[in-house]
């Protein structure tokens, strides 16, 4: 099976890795600056699942940026395997953050009509990020899921 | 490649199926009899997507025990992209549901300390039917992914 781009060690994937970083670190820059985030569990866990994304997404893209620039192939069946592990652990637990802190942001704004003493516009840029987050790591984990099983 | 249980047209993935209807129907049964659920987005969006849930999950079984009476195998290309790409949307949604209502259930319960006047115990209950019929539907997606791959 030939190269896909979106595959680890290819330039799509690094492309991939690099918005993934990007949204998660915006998300937890935005969210941790809000003073009354670590009232709310949910809010603390977006805090916690985004920094594991960013630091997930840094390390693969660094390894990325080293196979493209070697001109290593990393269709090793255990590297893939564990960035497939790696990519499904990370990827649901920015979706699960992102959900709770969406539900949330959706109560204080919509149902409760709370917006006015809190800092709605920043939990709901935070939430959005976390999702564009989640969008970018979907594609890794699919093409890297179906690289392991195609082989 | 050979017939995995948990695939369809297998007695697992039958038993894959009726869980995730079981625990999608119990789900929507509690959550749809509390008096207040229409009050909180997250907890309509929950209703929702468990119905889906379990509308789909119910088809498959059907399609599944059908299989199983006549013998046929449901090894088409078409037939599983079909069903893999519907039991990706359907644990998507449930996940992003149960996700949400965990946020708001966890709002209520520890950081407002507010569950004498609601009714925490089955919004927990919904939430935590919606989490194992995902984990139900997770199998079904992987299985059905993977076949598609290796094909």
């Amino acid at each position: 099976m030939k190269d896909i781009q979106g595959m680890p060690g290819t330039l799509g994937g690094l492309v991939l890795r690099f918005f993934q970083f990007a949204f998660a670190a915006v998300s937890l820059c935005v969210m941790a600056t809000t003073s009354d985030f670590p009232s709310v569990t949910a809010f603390c866990y977006l805090v916690a699942a985004v920094s594991l994304q960013s630091v997930w997404s840094l390390s693969l893209a660094i390894v990325d940026i080293y196979a493209l620039l070697v001109r290593r192939c990393l269709r090793n069946s255990r590297i893939v395997s564990l960035f497939t592990v790696g990519d499904g652990i990370t990827s649901t637990l920015t979706f699960a953050a992102a959900c709770a802190s969406a539900g949330i942001t959706v109560l204080i704004g919509n149902d409760l009509d709370n917006c006015a003493v809190n800092h709605c516009t920043r939990f709901e840029t935070a939430t959005a990020m976390a999702f564009l987050s989640w969008f970018a790591v979907s594609p890794s984990f699919l093409l890297n899921f179906w690289s392991l099983a195609s082989k």
